[in-house]
C-alpha cells in the first residue's frame, strides 16, 4: 500500500486561517495562576506533532480526524508511558486496556467520530504494519477515542476513511495547532454552543520543576458553562436541565501531555486531574458523555524500547510523589483553557438536516466577563 | 460494657450556637442551578442522621469525630447500596474494599483525624456488636474516614477515644448539621483558612424525579480557593505554590446520601461528580490528599436485608442510567456548596504549638463576590 | 446494504463434522464436582447463539470469525447486564469501558484474531445500523475481543472481512458449538499445541437456583498444561520457560453466559472467577497475554430497554450475594473444562511458512490420566 | 511507652517445635516446575523478617497475630515498592487505597482476626510512632488484614491486645517460619481442615533472573481441596455444596515478597496471580471471603525515601514487562504450595463451644497422592 499522501487542500486552508483565531488569552482571560508555554498549547511538550482532517462536504458531512504523536520516532518502537482516566466511559475509545496492563502507548492518538472508530483503528494499524522497522511486528495496540457528531454530521454515513486516518498521522506538525471546527471537532457541540479541538498548556516555574503540561481537547458535552468562573451559560439562560427537554448529553476526549519524568502511575494521576479542568467550565460528566483522558510522558529516558535484550533492565528517572501537586494544578488549569479555546475557536456551522449551531456569541460574552470584572 | 453516654456539654454549646452560623446563602451565594433541599444539608435525604463530638481542650487538643447514620434502623441487619470513589488515595479510609465488592454498606460511617482510624473502627465494632438484634455478628465492615489535623491538633496524641465515636453514633440527629469547627472538623485547614465539616443538599425538580442529593463534607485540603466562580485565593494572595514553601496538601472526606433509587454503580458515578464539586472550589487533589467519597441511597425498597432465604430474589426499582444526569449535577452542586459552607462556618482557631489559622475573612471575601457581580 | 449472506461452504463442512469431534467428557474425564448442561456448551444458556466463520485458505490464511450473541432479539433495544473483567491486558479488545461505566451490553460479540478487531467493529456497526429498529442509532458499543493467531497465520494480511463477521453474526444458532479449529480459534495456540474454540457449561442442583452457566473460550496462551488436575504438560516434556527459548505469551477470551437473574457487580464477580477456572489447566496469564473475560445475563426481566419513558424506574430480580458461591464454583468448572475441551477438539495444523502445531496427542494424554488414575 | 517485649513463652515453644512440622515436599510432594528457595519460604527473600504471637488459651481463644517486615530498616523511612490485589473484596484489609495510590508500603504488615482489625492499625501507629527517627510523623499508612475465625475462636471477645501486635513486629525473624496454628492461622480453617499459616517461595533459574518469590498465606476458606492436582475434597467426600448446608465462605491472605526489581505496577500483576495459585487448591473465592494479595519488592535500589528533597529524582531499575512471565509462574507455583503447607503443618484443634475441627487426614492423603501417581 501507498503511504504517501497529500495534504487535503481543505485542510491547507483551515491551516492559513490559524493566526486569525481567537484564543481566550486573546481577550486578556487567564484562567489559573500558571503560566502557559510558549504556544499555549499541546506542542509546548517538545516532540508532540498534531495534525487535523477536516472532513466539510455537501449539506450533511461535518467531521473530521485528529491524530496526535508524542514523539517523531517510531512510536511501537519506543513506546512512551501513558495512563488513561476514565470520567465517564459511555464511550468506544479502544487501546485502553493494554495501556492500563503494560503502563505503555505504543501508537499515535486518533480522535474521531463515534462511528468511525473501527476505520481509526485500522488507520493506525495500516500506518504501524507499513512504517520502517515493523515488518515482523503482528500486534500493535492502536488508541482510538472519539465523540458523537451526530447532530451536525451524517455519522451514519461513516464518513472517515483509511486514508483520512493516515493523512492525519503522517500530517502531523509541531508548533501551533488549528482549534475550532477541524479534525475530530469538526461537527461537536459543547454547551449548546458550537464545540471542536481546543488546545492550552502550562509550564512550571523553575522551583517547581520547569516542566510542560499540554493539553488538546474535542470538547462536545454539556452543562453549565463557567468561563473563568463566570456563569455563562446561566447569564445566558442556556445550560442543561434548564428545562427538561435539554439533555446533557456528550463526550469530551482529553489528551494530557508532559514532559516531566513521571511514570504510568502518576500519569493516571494527572489525567484524573484533567476531568477536574473540565469540572471547572461546568461539565458534568452526564450519563451518555464519553468523557476519557489519555495521559502520556515524553522524557526520553523513560521510554520503553520494543525489542530489549531479555533481562537488561530498565533505568528509569521519576519525579517522586511529593513533587507531583504542581503538575496536577498545570493539569487543571490547561485542560480549562483547553475546552475554553475549543469554544472561542469555533465557528457557527449549519448542517445536517439544516441544523444550525451558534458559536458561543464572543462579543456578548466578553462584555459579561467585564461586568463580572474579570477582564478589565 | 454500658453504651447510654451524655452529650458531651462542648456538643450541647455548640449546638445552641448553629443557628448563628454563617452559610454562603445567608449572604444571597447561590452555586448553581439547582435548589436546596429545606435544611440545605444533608440531612435533607429523609432519615440520615449526623452527629459530632468535638474534643477541644487546653493548648493542643482540637480534633473531634463525626457520625453518619444513613437510616435510623439497625444498619447491620438493613445495609443500604453504597459505593466509594477515590479521588486521591493518599488516605486511611478504612471499609472500602467490602463496599465495592458487596455493593452496600454495614455500619455507621465515621470521620476523626488520620492518627485515630483504629479508634474510629473500634468505636464503630463496639456499637455494632452491641446493638439489640446483633448477639451473633462476628464480622463487620467499619467505615472509617479522616483528614490531618496535625497543624492545629496534637494528633500523636490520638485524644479521641472509643466512648466518642459511640457517643456521636448515638447522639446522631436529623435536622440542621452544624458545620464549622465541630466534630472531625475541628482542626482541619482548607485553602489555608480554617476549615471544618460543611453541608449542602439539592432537590432536584419533580420533572426530573424531585430526588434529594446531600452532601457533606470534612475539608482539609489546598488549592486555588474559588467561591461561586470567583478567584478568591487569587484575589487574597493565598494559594497553593504561590512560593515553594506553601503545600497544597491536606485531604477531604465527602459523605454523599440520596433517596433516590439508585444502586451501587450509579452511586459510584455519583461519587466520582463529588470530586468535580470539590474541583469547582479550587481543589486540586494535590499528592498528599486523601480525597474520598462515600455515595449511599436510602431508597428504602433496594435496602439489603443481612439475613434472608436463601434464593429469595431481591426486587429493586432503580433509576435508568438515562435518567442520572440530574443527580450529577446536584451532586457537584451540593459538594461545591457544601466546601464553602465549610469555610463560611470555621471560626479562627489556635492550636498546637500556639498556631493560629485564620477563618476566611467574611467581610472581604463578601465584598469581592459584590465586584465581581456575584451578589447583589 | 445487503445484508443476506451465505453460510460459506468451509462452515457447513465443519458443522457436518461436529457430531465426530471429541470432548474432554466423552473420554470419562469429569472436571470438577457439578453437572454439565444439556449440551454442556453456552448454548445451555437459553437464547444464546454462536456461529463461526472459519477461514483456511492456501498455505498461509487460518484465521476466523466467532460470534455470540445473548438472545434473540434486538440486542441493541434490549441490552443484557454485562461485565468484562481483565485477566492480563495485553490485548485490543475494544467495547470494554462502556460495559463497565453502563453495566450492559448492546451488541453480539465478536472473536476474531488480533489485526482484525478493527473489522469486527466495523461489521458489528454495519449489522447494527442496518437492523430492523435501529434506524435512528447513532452509537454503538460493539464488543470484538481478540487473540493473536499469527504464528500459523498470514495475521499482517488481516485476511477477516466485514462480509465475514456480519455472516458470523447472521448464522448464529443455538444447539451444539463447533470446537476446535474453527471461527477466531482456527490458528490458534494453546500450551504448545493446537488450540481453539471450547466451550462447557454446569446446571447448579436445584437446590442451589437450578441455573445454568455456560463458557466460551478462544485458547491461545501458554503455561504448563494440566487436565483435571493432572500434570500433562510436565508430562509430556512441554510447558512453559522449560528452557528460556520458550514463550508463554498467548492470550484466552473467555465469554461467560449465564442465566441466573445476577446485575452488572455479580457479573463481574463471576468473570473473574474465570481466570481461577483458566489457572486450573496451567494457564498462568503470561505478560504477553490478553486474557479478558465477558460475561452476561440473559434473565429476561432483567434486560435494559434502549429507548424507556423517563423515569420509569427499572424493576429488577436479582440473586443476592449470599447465593453467588455455588455460580463462582460452576464458572470456575465451565472455564477449565472449556479450554480442555478446545485443546480436544482442534486438530493439527500446518499453515504460514510452513510450520505446523501438533494437536494434544490425545492416545497418549489418555494413557497419562489413567495411570494417575483420573479415569478408569 | 515501653516498647520492649517478651516473647510469650507459648511463641517459644512453638518456635521449638518448628522442626518437626510437617511441609508437602517432605512428603515427596513437588508443585510445580520451578525449584523452592533455600527455607522453601518467604524469608527466602532476604530481609523478610516474620513473627508469630499466638493466643490459645482456655475453652475458646484461639486466635493471634502475624507480623511481616519487608527489611529490618526503618519502613516508614524507606517505604517499598508495594501492590494489592482484590480477589474478593468481603474483608476488612486496611491500608489498601493509599498503597494503590503511592505504590508502596510504610508499615510492617500485620494480619489477625477479623474483629481485630482495629488492633492491628493501633498496633502498627504506636510502633511506627515510637521508632527512632519516625519523632515528627504525623501519618502512618498501618496495612492490616485479617480472615475469620470466628469458628473456634471467641472472635467477639477481640483477644488480641496492641501489645500483642507491637511484640510479632518486633519479634519479626528470618530464616524459617511457622507454620499451621500460630499468628494468625492459629483458629482458621481451611476447606474444612485445619487450616493457618504456610509459606513457600520459588527460585527463578539464573538465566530467567535468579530472583526469588516468597508467599506466605492466611487459610482460612472453602472450595473443592485439590493437591498437587489431586482432588482430595472430592475423594475424602469433603466440599463446598456437597449439600447445600455447607458453605464455602471464608478468607485468605496472601503476602508476596519478591527481590525481583519490580515496581508497583508489575507487583499487582503478580499479586494478581496469586489467585490463580489459590484457585489451583481448588479455592472458589466464594461470596463471604475476604481473599487479598499484597506484594512488594524488597529490590534495594528501588525504596522510596521518605524525606528527600524538592524534585531530586527517584532512580529505578526495573524489569521489564516482557522478563515477567517467569516471576508469575514462581507467584502461582509458592502461592499454592504455600495453601498447601499451611494445610499439612495445621493440626487438630478444639475451640469455642467444644467444636473440634480436624487436621487434614494425612496419612489417608498421601496414599491418596500415591494411588493417583503423584508421589512414589
Amino acid at each position: 500500500m501507498v503511504l504517501k499522501f497529500i495534504i487535503p487542500s481543505l485542510l491547507l486552508l483551515t491551516m492559513m486561517q490559524a493566526k486569525a483565531q481567537n484564543r481566550a488569552r486573546d481577550f486578556g482571560i487567564q484562567i489559573g495562576v500558571m503560566e502557559p508555554g510558549y504556544y499555549n498549547n499541546i506542542t509546548d511538550v517538545a516532540g508532540v506533532k498534531v495534525a487535523h482532517v477536516t472532513k466539510i462536504k455537501g449539506e450533511d458531512i461535518r467531521t473530521g480526524v485528529t491524530a496526535i504523536l508524542p514523539h517523531e520516532g517510531n512510536l511501537f518502537q519506543e513506546k512512551v508511558p501513558a495512563a488513561v482516566f476514565v470520567g465517564n466511559g459511555f464511550g468506544k475509545l479502544a487501546g485502553s486496556t493494554q495501556i492500563e496492563e503494560l503502563g505503555n502507548l505504543e501508537s499515535p492518538i486518533v480522535l474521531t467520530n463515534t462511528l468511525n472508530v473501527a476505520t481509526g483503528l485500522q488507520g493506525i494499524i495500516t500506518y504501524t504494519l507499513s512504517q520502517a522497522g515493523n515488518e515482523a511486528v503482528q500486534s500493535v495496540n492502536a488508541v482510538v477515542g472519539e465523540t458523537n457528531d451526530g447532530y451536525l454530521n451524517d455519522i451514519r454515513g461513516q464518513h472517515v476513511s483509511i486514508e483520512d486516518v493516515i493523512a492525519a498521522i503522517q500530517n502531523a506538525k509541531s508548533g501551533m495547532v488549528e482549534e475550532g471546527n477541524v479534525g475530530a471537532g469538526t461537527g461537536t457541540v459543547a454547551f449548546g454552543f458550537k464545540g471542536g479541538i481546543g488546545s492550552s498548556s502550562r509550564k512550571l516555574p523553575e522551583n517547581l520543576g520547569g516542566f510542560h503540561v499540554g493539553v488538546l481537547v474535542q470538547s462536545n458535552f454539556g452543562g453549565v458553562l463557567q468561563i473563568d468562573g463566570v456563569p455563562i451559560g446561566k447569564l445566558l439562560g442556556q445550560y442543561s436541565f434548564k428545562n427538561q427537554l435539554e439533555s446533557a448529553d456528550g463526550s469530551c476526549m482529553i489528551i494530557v501531555a508532559t514532559d516531566a519524568p513521571v511514570d504510568e502511575r502518576n500519569l493516571k494521576r494527572m489525567a484524573q486531574r484533567a476531568m477536574m479542568g473540565l469540572a471547572k467550565t461546568g461539565g458534568i460528566a452526564s450519563n451518555g458523555s464519553g468523557d476519557y483522558v489519555i495521559a502520556f510522558s515524553t522524557y526520553e529516558k523513560n521510554r520503553v524500547k520494543h525489542n530489549e535484550k531479555s533481562l537488561n533492565l530498565e533505568e528509569r528517572s521519576l519525579l517522586r510523589n511529593d513533587d507531583m501537586s504542581p503538575l496536577f494544578l498545570a493539569t487543571i488549569e490547561a485542560t480549562e483553557e483547553a475546552i475554553i479555546n475549543s469554544l472561542f475557536a469555533a465557528k457557527t456551522m449549519t448542517g445536517k438536516e439544516g441544523r444550525t449551531v451558534q458559536a458561543l456569541p464572543l462579543d456578548e460574552v466578553i462584555q459579561m466577563m467585564k461586568n463580572h470584572n474579570r477582564i478589565p
